[in-house]
C-alpha cells in the first residue's frame, strides 16, 4: 500500500510532535505555521520526547494552507476557538479527496471538517498526551501520548482509519483505532473537564489539584458528573475508567493543562467544546450537569476578563 | 425599662459601627478588641457612615473578656472561624444572666454561644451591610446596614429581642425583631454563598460579578438553589426575595465581601459557617447542592493553599 502524504494543520504541541514522528520516518507532511513560520523554515522542528528526540533541519513548512499539495490524511491539530478558519484550511489540502483527521478535545467539534469535505470523510479522535510547545518549533512531549481515533461515520468500511493507525504505529507512535468515536471523546472530557477547568480557576497544575484533599474531592465529583451524563447519553463508558481517569493523572508528570496556558497567555479558552457543548449534548437528554456549568461560567467570566469572548 | 449594657465581642466592621452607635447615644458598651487595642485605649473609635460619622474619643476597651463587667446584651461580631474562643470569651459578660446575640454569618453558628449560656439566652440574626475596617478603630459603613435577628428560642416570651431592636433603633440603627431567625439566616445565605463565595474564587467584586453576563449567571443559579435547599428544609421564603437578592446587590456600592478580604489577607475563609453547615443542613433531608459543594471545595482548595485549613 502506497505511503500517506500528510497535512498538518497547526505546529504546536499536539501536531508538532506527531507531524514530527511521520516526518522522520520518512512519511512527506506539510505543516502549516502561522508564528512560528519563519523560525522553523530556517531552523527545522525540534522535538524533546519520552519516545526520543527528534530533530528535523528541514521541513515542508507553509506559512497559509493554500500551498499544501493534496494530501491523504489532514491532521487538524488546532484549538477548537480556531475551527471557523477550517473551510479555508482545509481546502487545498483535502482538493483531491483525503481525508481529514480531527485530533482536537471537546464534542461536536467535527462541524467544520464534516462541512469542508463530507462526513465519509472525516476520522475523529483525541490524544492523551502531556506535551508542550515550549519555544518557536520547539516541542515538548512530557508523558502519555496515546492517540485514539476512528471514523465518523460507522457505515465508511474503508481501511483509511487503520491504514493511518498502521503508520503511525510503525513511527513510534502509540495510535488505536476505535470504533466508538463518541466514546472516545466522553472518556477524554472526563480529563479534560475537571482538570483543564480546574487548573484555570484555582491556578494549579495537575498536581497541585490531585495532592489536596479539595482538589482531589472536586476532580472526583467533576468525573463523576461527566460518567453520568455520558451513560444519559447512552455511552456506557466502563465504571473502572473513573478511578483510571484518577489514577493516571496522581502517576502523570506534574502538567499545565493547555487550557490554563492559553489562559495565562490570554488566548480564547475552549469553552464551547470542552465544556458548553457536553452541557447542551445531555441537556438535550434531559440530563443537568451543575457542576460542569459551574465551572463552564467561572471560565467564560475568566475569559471575558481576559478579553475575550 | 432600665437602659442596657452592651458588651461587643469583635470590634469590627460590623461589632465597631454598631457598638459605636450604641455608645454615642449614651449606652455603656464594653469592647473587646485584639490587635487594635492599644490604639482605640489611646484614641478610640472612628466611624465614618452613610448614617453619619461619628468619633468616640475614648471608649470602653478590653484586651481580654475578663475584665468586661455583666452584660445585658452580649453581641458576638467575631468571624465564626473563631467561635471556639466562646467559651472564654462569654464567661464574663454573660455571668449575671445576660442574653447573647448571635450577629454572624452562616449556619447553626449558635452552637458555643448556646453552650456558654442557655437555648432561651440566645439571640440570633444577620447584618445586611456593607462596612470594613479600614484601618485600626477605623470604620467605614459604606452601604445598607439593616440587622434582623430574634429569640433562637421560639418558647422565649420575653421582650429581650424587643428592647434591644428598640434601644438600637433609638441609636439610629437599621434595627428589626423576627421569630423566624432560620428563614433571617437562609435569607442571607442566599448574598452570602453566591458573592462571597465567588468573589474569591474569582477574584472579583460584587460590581465585576454582576455586571459580567457569566457572572451574573453563576450567582444567579446559586441563589436559585439556595432558595430550593431552604424549601427544602421546610424554610419558605417568597419567590422575589431571589430577583431582590440580586437587584439589591446591582445597586450597592462596588463591595469586596469579608470573605474576599479575610482570603486576601491570608485568614481563614467562613467555609464551614457559610457554605459546609447549609450543604449539610439541605443533605439531612435529601437535598443536594452541587453548585455549591463546587464552591465549597474550590474555597477550601484555596484556603489551604492560603496556609489554612
Amino acid at each position: 500500500m502506497k505511503s500517506q502524504r500528510y497535512a498538518i494543520l497547526g505546529t504546536g504541541a499536539l501536531g508538532g510532535l506527531y507531524g514530527a514522528m511521520l516526518a522522520r520516518a520518512g512519511h512527506e507532511v506539510h505543516f502549516l505555521l502561522r508564528s512560528d513560520y519563519d523560525h522553523v523554515r530556517t531552523h527545522g522542528l525540534k522535538v524533546e520526547s519520552i519516545w526520543g528526540d527528534i530533530e528535523l533541519p528541514q521541513v515542508n513548512a507553509h506559512p497559509t494552507a493554500d500551498t499544501i499539495p493534496p494530501c491523504d490524511v489532514t491532521i487538524v491539530a488546532l484549538k477548537t476557538t480556531q475551527n471557523h478558519q477550517l473551510p479555508n484550511l482545509l481546502a487545498a489540502p483535502t482538493s483531491q479527496g483525503g481525508s481529514v483527521l480531527v485530533l482536537q478535545n471537546g464534542l461536536n467539534i467535527e462541524t467544520e471538517a464534516i462541512a469542508a469535505t463530507s462526513r465519509d470523510r472525516v476520522m475523529s479522535g483525541c490524544a492523551f498526551l502531556c506535551s508542550n510547545k515550549v519555544g518557536p518549533g520547539h516541542i515538548r512531549h512530557l508523558d502519555q501520548g496515546r492517540i485514539v481515533f476512528g471514523d465518523l461515520d460507522k457505515n465508511v468500511t474503508g481501511s483509511r482509519a487503520q491504514q493511518t493507525a498502521a503508520e503511525m504505529v510503525a513511527c513510534g507512535i502509540d495510535a488505536k483505532v476505535s470504533d466508538n468515536v463518541a466514546l472516545v471523546r466522553w472518556r477524554k472530557l472526563m480529563w479534560n473537564i475537571p482538570f483543564n477547568g480546574l487548573s484555570v480557576i484555582l491556578d494549579a497544575s495537575t498536581k497541585d489539584l490531585i495532592e489536596d484533599a479539595a482538589g482531589l474531592q472536586l476532580a472526583t465529583s467533576l468525573v463523576d458528573e461527566v460518567h453520568h451524563a455520558a451513560s444519559a447519553i447512552g455511552i456506557m463508558i466502563p465504571d473502572e475508567h473513573k478511578r483510571q481517569t484518577i489514577e493516571s493523572t496522581r502517576i502523570m508528570v506534574p502538567y499545565d493543562s493547555s487550557m490554563r496556558l492559553d489562559f495565562k497567555s490570554r488566548r480564547p479558552m475552549e469553552i464551547r467544546a470542552i465544556f458548553e457543548n457536553p452541557i447542551q449534548a445531555a441537556a438535550s437528554v434531559g440530563f443537568d450537569m451543575p457542576m460542569v456549568r459551574t465551572l463552564r461560567d467561572q471560565l467564560r467570566f475568566l475569559d471575558r476578563r481576559n478579553g475575550n469572548g
